[in-house]
């Protein structure tokens, strides 16, 4: 097969629905939690409420509204403002609890095709997150579930969050490649708008359960993307790498 | 067999001389290219000056005399200095060739017990450089010699060169390791004198040939350092990850 992206070496991906599966993985670490606190949530419910929370607590600091602040940290403020939204006295629970529940974000399972696709891209391509998280969460994601990335990149690097361009922009230049180099692998589209519209080759992975199973974003590709597929092993298919 | 350093959960190697040889490497570009521009000089002898002039030009970053600059760009000035310090005329050799000869230090074997090594100890410990390099060039040494990497932290994730505190310091907060929780892996008792002087565990790896076969520096520990090995293998059987 022909390669496609014959100029690229470099691939930038976005993690959280993209390579792990968010959802999941977070719902299982808020039932306990839910059940200890007697909150009357579903944890699958809980865990697309904290993520609605995401975007927003960023957009702060894209703004500038609030200096650089690590992923972490943003979510472990959203965890105890969607809990107080849900009546829970915040302060009456063990610190160890909630540093616990928001350290679920650093042990999501990868998609069940996420680890055998890096692994053949990796032969071609130098592989690394361009993501939102922080690096140490990262770092502690790829050991949980065994993603072999070459490198760490994102936002922590460029202290500024996606789609705003020094993301992407700082990260390739620390990973050494123009963005005519690079391609971004993503599963939400205004992530490979963004990166297109700064010169990088774009991969569109669908993702349709992300958000589970009523999701109404993100289902199909809006744009005619370099690669559209199904899983990181189609990806690896369509870049010749099997 | 015992685990040792059992607290430790991260290693941060030292990369030029520890991991890589980068005598060999080096003097393997250098040989066509000192042919080629008549330069009389051995390529071994040619790498140990271009070597030499190495420390000088990061103290000068270190002193604050100049701003954070990256380790590529340090390597190439010294280059240049060392050339012209040999009668070569700079400004007479395309730019494709100093820039050719500077990714010398992109393209290092790594030592024989090297990747075995590593790839034992990420078994049980998350693993990255806490080199000097700059991260690019920590990229393609890993993609060059397969160094299984979880991540890539160093000078320029903290804008500071080992051994200034701030390189080791700066990297672990990345990672998430606290100082007692980490151990750095180095050929160099000055690199092991920085980290434990912080609070990091050590293990001294000898690489008695690493400036060739009359080096007198580092042959030896110096101090009681947690772990004493003569490869990466050795390491890996002390901490018990055979």
């Amino acid at each position: 097969m022909a390669c496609k992206l014959q100029q690229v070496g470099f691939l930038g991906f976005d993690v959280f629905g993209t390579v792990v599966d968010w959802r999941a993985g977070v719902a299982r670490a808020a039932a306990p939690f839910l059940e200890r606190y007697d909150i009357e949530l579903d944890p699958c419910a809980f865990a697309n409420a904290w993520r609605a929370l995401y975007q927003p607590s960023m957009e702060t600091v894209r703004t500038g509204q609030r200096p650089w602040t690590r992923l972490d940290i943003l979510q472990r403020e959203n965890l105890e403002r969607l809990l107080g939204a849900h009546g829970v006295a915040v302060d009456d629970i063990p610190e160890q609890d909630l540093a616990e529940l928001t350290r679920a974000w650093e042990k999501l399972d990868p998609w069940p095709d996420a680890v055998a696709g890096l692994t053949r891209l990796k032969r071609r391509f130098a592989i690394a997150p361009i993501s939102n998280g922080h690096i140490a969460g990262m770092l502690k994601l790829a050991r949980f579930g065994g993603l072999p990335w070459d490198a760490i990149l994102g936002a922590e690097i460029a202290h500024s969050y996606k789609p705003q361009p020094a993301t992407y922009l700082k990260s390739l230049e620390a990973a050494g490649f123009e963005p005519g180099q690079a391609a971004m692998v993503a599963a939400h589209n205004g992530d490979l708008r963004a990166a297109r519209a700064l010169g990088m080759r774009t991969v569109f992975v669908r993702r349709p359960h992300e958000y589970g199973p009523d999701q109404s974003t993100d289902l199909e590709a809006e744009e005619d993307w370099d690669v559209v597929a199904d899983s990181l092993e189609e990806v690896a298919g369509v870049l010749g790498c099997a």
